[in-house]
């Protein structure tokens, strides 16, 4: 506030109210000395930006990664959860062990089995209040500001948002259709060292990866984690998905045949509901120590009504039939979005074909930006994340992720077919 | 391993096996290179590390600062969240916005106007993921490695346990049966900055302090934001206790008069359950966008299920006639602690007598340390938690915290009755 418009303010209000706004504009402009320097890295992710977009009526959503919940049992959910707060209600509202409980985390081990984890133990389980804050945790134990993180390229953007906080520098792995390179890797790795950069972990998310749909494929799934293993890099592998493969058996995770080596990132956010916010880790045993620690640092302690509530869901429901259900389900999703892909979308496009999880990633020619693409899309009715969101550089991207999880066939194929024009347009346009 | 025992394994296990076990302990090994600094300043805190011997059937806990929930209307709670889940459980359990729902925020305000602060806006509000979030991510958003952050001396031990994994100098203000004492506080700053060093925040609990159950008095309350103001420190004031005062009306929060110069965190873990892990800050609206995002690279967003269980509570419930409930209870209990530790204690000691909250501290003579006690007062049959537990110092200390929240008068007289020869003996020996 200059001194003119306080001067005006004089005559209307009394002394006292103009100190306290000289006073509040004085300490707002101080204050800004005060922020730390990993505060200017901590960025809105555009899932985020299009969150409340997405959720307006008319429009149809292919931007944010949402399962489908509409085939949850919710009025017996909702008498499960009245019986555990009614008989349980001393426990299930009260604080809790900053692990997790013992029961969850047994029921987390029998979860793993399912996809080719055999010998998780509950005491090397961390309960985490969702995955999210899993990635969170293993930057703040494994990260100094300036050490390096390798992600895929792309990858998922609330992981690159949290490693970013960290001052970490995120150094990307090309993918081709079959995931991760492992050539690459290894010599991205080797340039870094060489370098003299700390190299602490690969993210990554090998099955049915967020935003790419592109999977790791079997036989590159051990050679990347030997390369890790070689360099003395941890592998921070994120499996929301896994179970969700359309077809045939989940694919072996990197952890199975690696437990001293692999930190697994697990959740029930895909394959239950996520906004109960329960994720966990699986810590090789002589890290879990400090990994434990730093997440009780951040939370205490998960929520206990939310545990409990899983655990009554893994213990008295079919949730094995769910996830066959959840698989049904998405695999039509994602066929009425190839089949409308094939439809619409101009000549010049291409696009992967997932095996699972919730997403396609759209290539369009080189030259076309697809940021500005967003708006003329949601003026057409329909909402798509710009692939720039996934990566780290601020360089233009022609990528497009669209999600098939949360919008039925109809209206897939809907949103296709209003996206069509505005990128025929913008392909004409170069 | 070394290679004898290797050996003598070649003779009954496969080479496979051999290389496998070879291989795990190198890389265990390796892995003590990855650490980031700051894994080194996480520690356990005391209190979690008797977590779970408090539980032990026979024991009297003076431990943990649980609330006591069996006044809570169980039944009813669990219909409520029966109906949740059944009727919207599409928004319950799926994601939400990262700051939080709306209609929690504003009633949020309701909360916090309950205890004097008149204008708070619904936008300036973070939901988070019980407070103890909230402190990690105001560490997050303005401490760098070596930033100093003030604390009362003692304070409560999840927050040094964040602050310094966050790698900053904790500082201590002492305090008086008044609190904070604020020539110290200036002088204390004063000194730092001389020193070159940058005092970010002084993290307070000014009302009915954990561990103390000291009060800062309402002269001190301005003083003490004042001193920050003019020094460039911003005030983290965290309030979980504060509707719980035992007699008249709550004292005003530092909040209330200086919206720029405070950040305030708020709790529904003492008010109402814990267990459901919704906390909250009221962040200045300059800051509030860091801190927002801050946030959500942690958490992504709180758990939408427990949002809309403490909404339908503070809109269907009678949430103050429950504070009601709670604040005789509490200064039943406390008042049960008091008298008994008159009937019991030995001379040479003397308490803390608060004004709410859950703690009493006791303080023994000069030269008893606290934490060898622990172990014969839990063969004696009772928890306490050792003042060391509460301070950054590893000097030992001649505190103990005596929590009054959990147990009925009868047993905290038990309790109280069972410690005493443990201190006798402990002064005796001096």
């Amino acid at each position: 506030m200059t001194h003119e418009t306080l001067d005006a303010a004089a005559e209307i209000l009394p002394a006292e109210a103009i100190d306290a706004i000289e006073r509040a504009a004085t300490s707002a402009h101080r204050h800004e000395e005060l922020f730390s320097e990993r505060a200017a890295n901590i960025k809105q992710s555009a899932v985020r930006d299009v969150f409340d977009i997405s959720m307006r009526p008319g429009l149809v959503s292919l931007a944010g990664g949402s399962p489908y919940l509409q085939s949850l049992p919710l009025e017996r959910l909702g008498q499960t959860a009245a019986k555990i707060i009614a008989e349980q209600g001393m426990t299930a509202l009260q604080y809790g062990g900053g692990q997790g409980t013992e029961e969850l985390r047994t029921q987390i081990c029998e979860v793993m089995a399912a996809e080719g984890i055999l010998d998780a133990k509950p005491e090397n389980v961390v309960v985490t209040a969702g995955s999210q804050s899993a990635q969170d945790v293993a930057a703040k134990v494994f990260c100094n500001p300036g050490d390096v993180v390798l992600v895929e390229d792309p990858t998922y953007v609330g992981a690159l948002n949290t490693f970013e906080a960290y001052q970490v520098e995120v150094a990307t792995v090309p993918m081709d259709a079959d995931g991760i390179i492992p050539d690459r890797l290894e010599t991205r790795i080797a340039a870094l060292q060489a370098a003299g950069k700390n190299v602490k972990f690969l993210y990554t998310i090998p099955s049915f990866n967020n935003p790419s749909g592109i999977t790791l494929s079997t036989e590159r799934r051990q050679q990347v984690v030997d390369i890790c293993r070689k360099a003395n890099v941890l592998v921070l592998e994120d499996n929301p998905y896994g179970l969700l493969r359309f077809d045939g058996k989940p694919l072996t995770p990197l952890r199975a045949a690696n437990p001293n080596d692999v930190i697994y990132l697990g959740s029930f956010s895909k394959i239950f509901a996520p906004g109960l916010r329960i994720g966990w880790a699986l810590v090789p045993a002589h890290l879990q120590r400090r990994y434990y620690l730093a997440s009780e640092s951040v939370t205490l302690c998960p929520p206990t009504l939310n545990q409990m509530l899983v655990s009554a869901y893994l213990r008295d429901y079919d949730w094995r039939g769910q996830i066959e259900t959840y698989r049904g389900l998405y695999k039509e999703r994602c066929d009425a979005m190839l089949a409308a892909l094939d439809e619409f979308m101009p000549p010049g496009l291409n696009w992967t074909r997932p095996e699972g999880g919730f997403f396609v990633w759209v290539t369009l020619p080189e030259g076309v930006d697809t940021y500005p693409l967003l708006k003329k899309a949601i003026d057409a009715g329909v909402v798509f994340i710009p692939g720039a969101a996934f990566t780290h550089s601020d360089d233009p991207s022609n990528k497009i992720r669209l999600a098939f999880s949360a919008v039925p066939p109809k209206s897939i194929r809907e949103g296709v077919r209003r996206l069509a024009p505005v990128l025929r347009e913008a392909i004409a346009a170069l």
